[in-house]
């Protein structure tokens, strides 16, 4: 075993490195005052050089192949085909190559910002050619090596596993019932008006809701903390978590549901086995898998009925001071199952939210396939929201092509996760519902069963096992859209 | 230049992760959850590692070699030397003592944070027998390299350049007057009787208060923060510089003049010239310099009559809600004046404050050069403190010769550096006087030409010059402890 444990030991330094890199981006986001940018960007792309360094040692890949002879269970197996695997996809690109994208990426993301702003699609597509044609030289390279095609090789490196084929099915499937969903469900809200959240809701009384909804849902603050950025995330590393949101002194809708959101990702973290810490076997499954556990939390957990019953006592407690009838618990359910299309996707409700990712999923992938050009995007984009949401953004690049930072930076590949997640946690809750009486341990504000099944399942599992066989363990099929579909329905017809 | 600059390269890549440590120690003593530490701990063990593997790299000394061939300015000259400074200080041990020293170290100080509250001399001197015993090695092999005496090459890593000839000249001579001026200042001050704060004094607005002033104080905002910790520091970066208190609602007077003190590390750090950053010539001068600007912001500036004018109504504003006599300008003087022997240095005023650094020298030198063992310390502490400030200390260990952290971990030769800060900075108040209205300044709160003077003497200087060069050029006159002494006459007499 002696080269395996090298290649572990090994992986561990990485990962000690790449903690510290978590905990320095948190602290950029959330504590860093502004003058000191420059400078810590230059520290930082020292630190992403050293692992960068760490993790392209020519010593892996032949212990990776001694490995092999030496080990012999079946999570000794795991651990040593998720190392090949980061290997992999660290190793395959040319220093030039990953340099090129991360300036062109860099670049193009920083002039976004304010192009976005000015609704300046030819200048933003100028840079944007960069970032595309590099991306689309690295799926090429990345389909090649792994006998694919270019879009499904992106794809891996954020849901290992899935396939263009699948997402297919699945996405055509949702494409069959889902613009007929959305107008029933528009009908049927148009007759249940609701007080819209008005008035001041001070920052401090907004943490304080933020903070005791988190222990209700279990985050261990002994190994985690809340902070505010700009935009919120869940960072740091999983012994020491950290999630921030954003709030607004005109609306605790979105800080709160956001913060319920974060602590599923951050339960994740948390509950990764131990075991396996400092290893690829001991992170996280897939980017699939962690928006699962998010919106698990945010629309599984989060929106039920049952947890609005929680909420809005809470709620009126602590807003004491604001018109007490926007804390009953049927407003604050119309509030948080609204559902209306619109042009921007992170503002989305879970019911129009697949929409957007679909008709994101459909142009990357002929993007990186290379069926279609990036100056074609602008008016795919439009007939698109037309066909799926019924909206034009004809002209309107800000709120049409141009409202996401993922392929700014040449991320294709990431979005089918949102809807992934979104499918899986609906299987989940499904499963978890035939085994447990769920809405009475929400009733009863016992959420341990609920948290149990999901670490015994997905938490404890890190990377041992493949996506699928996940969730085949969990809920003994594969991932099915109808569980998705059933809960979209249930929640909003 | 080839080597010179390849040398310059290799500084600055290692003070990118000394950068990235100093951000990451903030983190652990102001953000971290506690149960993230032993995490936490493996993670910068790792990075000082890789810090200690950078700065042992053994290209750098025939770099050295070559590039004071190539140089020519005096500036060059200087940055190469304090290069070959650096290395040697760091290069000189071989890696098994400097593991034994950090291994008995942090053994020895772990378990006296429970001695000393236990009082037990005798289990702490099994664990600092070893620390003693290492630290002479230490000094020994030091001592060789620079043909000096053990202690003198202590004294070196802190102070470069003093030595015990020039150390024991100017404590002898304030030796000579200060236990009369203690006495003196006493019965002056027993006629004049004050309001101790009574109260509680909200922690949010001593912040509000400790923040006002750092802006009066020209701390730049835009460069660092104010923080909460257990052990107020000055840590982070020159360009994100981070300072911490300890709020106590009971009393402000600790925490306000702790954030002045900061404030003077701070803005030293921040204005270190950036012409040199990453680079030793860049970096504080020595501690002894460092503490001369914190100790020249609380003391010659915060406990002036001018400058409590300017608290005083400040904090009758802010605390409001309290008792307003505490707050009159006379009454705050007084508070800020009081001159009380006590066995504990740090709570000591600035007139008994050399008693007890003179004390800790004194067995200091003598342990290190082996004419004492560290058996004997409580006997000649108890003897000193009876005969510098008349208080016995026999079998009081507690308050007595356990009461430091810096002996624990073998940090001999440090204690000198406090006060040779007083004295610089009386030095370089009374040479500012000659030069500008300071109580003019003061007054008006206008501080600006103060800071001018002390950035373009001081802070600018970095480590370009040699401490004695900084201050004969600043002062046109090597230390003098005559400065001090009026100082301290003047004000307490």
């Amino acid at each position: 075993m002696k080269n395996y444990f090298k290649l572990k030991s090994i992986y561990k330094k990485i990962s000690k490195f790449k903690n510290i890199e978590a905990i320095m981006h948190w602290d950029q986001a959330t504590m860093m005052p502004s003058g000191s940018s420059e400078a810590r960007a230059e520290d930082m792309a020292e630190l992403s050089l050293h692992i960068h360094q760490l993790s392209k040692n020519p010593i892996i890949p032949e212990l990776i192949d001694l490995a092999y002879n030496e080990i012999s269970t079946s999570e000794e197996q795991s651990c040593l085909n998720e190392i090949k695997r980061s290997w992999s996809n660290s190793n395959i690109l040319t220093d030039d190559l990953v340099q090129a994208k991360a300036l062109a990426g860099a670049k193009c993301e920083h002039a976004w910002r304010t192009q976005r702003e000015e609704n300046d699609w030819i200048s933003f597509s100028q840079n944007f050619k960069t970032v595309v044609e590099l991306s689309q030289e690295e799926a090429q390279i990345r389909a090649e090596a792994l006998q694919t095609t270019p879009y499904n090789a992106m794809l891996n490196l954020y849901e290992p596993g899935m396939s263009t084929n699948e997402l297919d099915n699945i996405f055509n499937n949702i494409k069959c019932w889902l613009p007929n969903l959305i107008n029933q469900v528009q009908q049927k809200q148009q007759n249940e008006p609701y007080i819209k959240p008005e008035g001041t809701f001070p920052i401090k009384q907004q943490k304080e809701m933020g903070l005791k909804v988190m222990k209700t849902l279990g985050f261990d603050f002994n190994s985690g903390r809340l902070d505010i950025s700009l935009h919120p995330f869940c960072g740091g590393t999983s012994q020491d978590i950290r999630i921030t949101t954003r709030y607004d002194e005109n609306d605790f809708i979105q800080s709160l549901m956001g913060i319920i959101h974060e602590t599923g990702h951050a339960r994740y973290e948390q509950g990764l086995p131990q075991k396996y810490r400092g290893l690829p076997a001991g992170q996280a499954r897939s980017m699939g898998i962690h928006e699962s556990q998010s919106l698990f939390f945010e629309m599984q957990i989060g929106r039920s009925s049952e947890f609005i019953s929680y909420l809005a006592p809470l709620a009126q407690n602590i807003f004491k001071q604001n018109k007490q009838k926007i804390f009953t618990k049927d407003n604050l359910k119309k509030i948080y199952t609204r559902v209306q299309p619109d042009y921007i996707r992170v503002d989305a409700d879970e019911v129009t939210y697949p929409a957007h990712i679909i008709l994101r999923y459909e142009i990357e992938k002929d993007l990186m396939n290379k069926k279609v050009s990036y100056k074609d995007i602008p008016e795919i984009w439009d007939l698109k929201m037309k066909k799926y949401l019924n909206l034009s953004t004809k002209g309107n690049y800000k709120n049409g092509c141009m409202q996401d930072i993922h392929w700014t930076d040449g991320s294709f590949g990431y979005f089918p996760s949102y809807t992934l997640g979104a499918m899986y946690a609906a299987q989940f809750m499904a499963t978890i519902k035939n085994q447990i009486d769920v809405n009475e341990c929400l009733s009863q504000k016992n959420l341990a069963p609920i948290f149990k099944w999901l670490s015994k399942n997905i938490w404890e599992k890190g990377s041992l096992l493949e996506t699928n066989d996940v969730i085949m363990q969990a809920t003994n099929e594969s991932l099915n859209p109808q569980y998705f579909k059933e809960h979209l329905e249930s929640r909003y017809l």
